[in-house]
């Protein structure tokens, strides 16, 4: 079968202050220790057009930029992130761990901004038929993660435009990621990211072992 | 009727060298002769955040722009244009006229790129219900229009991105548009640009002078 030569595609998603890059941190390690070619990208970014436009939509200067501009600049990001790097790489047989992706979308511009089901019909096109093998859901309750933001986040850097939103909106954010959990259950796994960092990154060392036996079996 | 008091919304399109630039200031001369009141505004472009957009779109340097990524930008400075100025324009009486608009994603993305009618669906959700009362196509055949802009145009700027494409696909644009006419003959209204400039102007008022009789009927 073909399906064995070509690449995983793993994709991290959860409100922010959730331990996303810690964790992507633990999960570059395990593909070291497995010997797997893996490359990571973040979105939106990861190419020198997404950068741009990455640059377009955190810049808190556009304050006044339109919801739907908004999702329509986080597609177009990551049609070009799809196109040149995600594919090319996974069909070279090399993994790919991406640090948010189509479901980032749905969960803060299909329900925290409140444009429903479009935001998932225009980020089909964008990824055609590149879809995640596997999105691991770091579940935080939106109150704790933005308390972790306030607390450790502001020490380092300003927040930018969309951590500065209300509470209201990182609220439907969460409430959207755990529709898209109920939704497709076989592709996104949550973990308690309420749990020690280890613990954390044991659950995820799980659901990566069973990925892989999975895809050797 | 509430209808009255909205303005009216026209969009002129055409291929390149068609002569849209010298219309729209006919256009212009036709809206100050009659007292009118009218915003003119181009695509992409049109607002701070849509001419970031379209800086980034005609960035000869941005050579490997996704066609997916590139019909999204498009769409994403089409919504900040309606939102911000387009809508609120109309919604306070005065009129709008937008060199460009949706028909020509339909036609340079859709047609001419090959995206199909993904790019109509995205472009639905970028103008939601604000579509213009009268489109005015300039009617070029492509080859010819390549010829206007190979003879006067390069004495003045340097192609960009878009006019440097092969004639395969400005003739696929064309005919993209020709499309239009025939599944929009109420809003759509071709005119022959081969004609005089004085004999475009001339159709092209017969078309405005219809427009105005219809409103104030």
């Amino acid at each position: 079968m073909t399906q064995e030569k070509r690449g995983l595609f793993i994709t991290v998603e959860g409100p922010d202050g959730a331990g996303k890059s810690t964790q992507i941190n633990y999960i570059k390690k395990y593909f070291e220790e497995r010997g797997e070619r893996a490359l990571f990208t973040r979105e939106p970014g990861g190419t020198k057009i997404s950068e741009k436009i990455r640059t377009l939509i955190l810049d808190k200067t556009n304050e006044n930029m339109s919801y739907m501009t908004e999702a329509l600049l986080y597609a177009a990001a990551r049609a070009q992130l799809v196109e040149e790097i995600i594919e090319p790489t996974l069909a070279s047989g090399n993994h790919v761990i991406c640090d948010r992706f189509i479901d980032s979308s749905i969960a803060y511009q299909g329900y925290g901004r409140g444009l429903g089901m479009s935001v998932g019909i225009i980020n089909g096109f964008a990824v055609g038929n590149c879809m995640p093998d596997l999105t691991i859901l770091l579940k935080l309750d939106s109150d704790r993660g933005m308390d972790r933001i306030d607390s450790e986040g502001s020490k380092v850097r300003p927040k930018d435009r969309l951590e500065s939103e209300s509470m209201d909106f990182h609220r439907e954010v969460y409430k959207g990621y755990l529709q898209l959990e109920r939704d497709f259950p076989e592709r996104i796994r949550g973990i308690d990211a309420g749990q020690s960092i280890e613990q954390v990154s044991d659950d995820i060392k799980a659901e990566l072992d069973r990925l892989f036996e999975e895809r050797n079996r």
